[in-house]
């Protein structure tokens, strides 16, 4: 009697054969559906989990039952978020997850280009023996970071331990861990010419888009880096291009885009300034289980009645 | 008088107009001659500043005057020890400088393994939007540094910031900074099962000659990465190879050879699990001006006839 009436958590991606155990063993009363963007069964869904990108308004609509939407991802961009809204549909994230594997590919971009990977690299594929690799270090250096939440701040304090100076810009102006300083966006202009690496790991919000504009690129130095690892829309295409193509900063890495996926003839791909990573930074073969060391604490107080999650999403700010 | 009669100084290498300057500002009274592997003023230097890869035992006994050979480099296993010892010239080198380059090199090797950076750059090439990287984390790892000195320790230091456990390996197992523990080099095969990466930056010695085995390559984790950035002689092609080519390893990424310039028909430029650096982990655009840190010091004590210098090489021990 119990088990038809049990609750029913929709998957809208398959978790591995070990992960599935972990759910069906914590939760011998939960019924599970796992199933690959299938949506046949949303009207009996009380629970949603998604990466975020498949949910329309017509199936928020559908779903009759649907009281609370984890997302695994960090955006909530792609959702109909007024009609959550409306509805009183509780949405978390896992927020935090992303700290590690972001942290690390942001580390790994930096130092590859300060160290010659690209160009040792291709080397290797001609066959040549060249040792003017032209390396540089990263000690030294100074670093802006839009955005030094708690991806933001790991980034800080991995740069930190390679001798670099951090400079935090958000919206507050509020110190931020691992920042030396931190300025507000309306000071973003003064302190940029400082930076020799500039790393946005913004989310998409009404006021971060666009925020960085052709002044902000004339501000930075000559050879800076610019690493996009937070939304796409942070500047536009043109923009950007026109800052690589004039040389005002000396490499863009980008796992982000203003269209995902990159459409095959955009420019990026083949600019040798530019670094085009397919939105990948934060993924990571520990993925999952981490979304899940978030989730079941929750799911648990979720059958207890409880709302006090973690990682609840504020549709209004985006984050 | 004193000018015809003063202390002169061969570079076999050529300075930087404004490194030239440094030193004709800070000696006036010295003679410097910077000139590109040229040694036709032999027969007159007091001290050579040389890379340390173009001195012959002809040219020691040519040097009548010679008293000082300064190494603008770690190894000094080109140069024809015995003869330099008979003479009794002193040898110094630059040991120290090459920290900071070179740990930022082998975290940049290792952070671009882990986040698929290879897999990324090649996606580019190709212009294809593939997400299926197989980016992994270095956090949660085990490191395994061979020869935990002064470049060891500072590769530990930054392991650890990236929350990875270190065990260093060397001669006597004394504790080592930056190591959780360490290991003296009979108990390297107990300790390699337990390492995710193997690094090793010792130099060349009779004692590290082929250190590693096919036992050791063997004890290793399959997916272990294995990381040469001492010298080439630590293990020998033939073992090195079949290690590689029976994947007892998942990665080699070797900036130093057995042979180098790495023959243009060697298997490892081809090779899918192999990375090969040419022998560049140390340079930076910092070098020249931080071994004349070092030298400008002892040449200040050479001229009031001071012998305490910095950075002494003992040439029994080889380094």
């Amino acid at each position: 009697m119990t088990k038809e009436r049990s609750t029913i958590v929709l998957f809208t991606f398959v978790p591995k054969e070990q992960q599935q155990r972990r759910l069906l063993d914590e939760f011998p009363d939960v019924t599970f559906l796992f199933t690959y963007h299938d949506k046949s069964r949303l009207e009996e869904a009380e629970i949603i989990v998604t990466y975020g990108e498949d949910l329309a308004e017509k199936d928020i609509d559908r779903a009759k039952k649907l009281k609370w939407i984890m997302v695994a991802s960090a955006g909530i961009e792609k959702m109909p978020a007024s009609t959550i809204q409306k509805k009183g549909i509780t949405v978390s994230n896992v927020r935090g997850i992303h700290k590690t594997p972001m942290s690390e590919s942001v580390l790994a971009h930096l130092l590859a280009l300060k160290r010659s990977l690209p160009f040792i690299y291709e080397q290797q594929r001609k066959g040549e023996w060249n040792r003017k690799s032209g390396a540089t270090e990263l000690a030294g250096s100074t670093a802006l970071i839009l955005g030094p939440g708690a991806i933001g701040s790991e980034i800080g304090r991995l740069l930190q331990a390679f001798g670099v100076r951090t400079i935090g810009c958000n919206r507050s102006g509020n110190n931020a861990n691992f920042m030396e300083k931190t300025v507000p966006y309306p000071e973003l202009m003064a302190v940029l010419p400082e930076a020799d690496v500039v790393i946005s790991v913004l989310p998409s919000t009404p006021e971060t888009r666009h925020l960085l504009t052709e002044a902000h690129f004339y501000a930075m130095k000559d050879n800076a880096v610019f690493m996009n690892f937070g939304r796409g829309d942070l500047v536009s295409d043109q923009v950007l291009i026109h800052a690589l193509e004039e040389k005002l900063i000396s490499w863009a890495v980008l796992d982000v885009f203003e269209t995902e996926p990159l459409p095959k003839d955009h420019p990026f791909w083949t600019m040798d300034n530019v670094i085009v990573s397919p939105h990948v930074s934060s993924h990571s073969t520990k993925y999952v289980e981490r979304s899940l060391d978030i989730f079941i604490p929750n799911l648990k107080k979720w059958l207890k009645g409880k709302r006090d999650f973690t990682n609840i999403v504020n549709l209004e700010r985006g984050y």
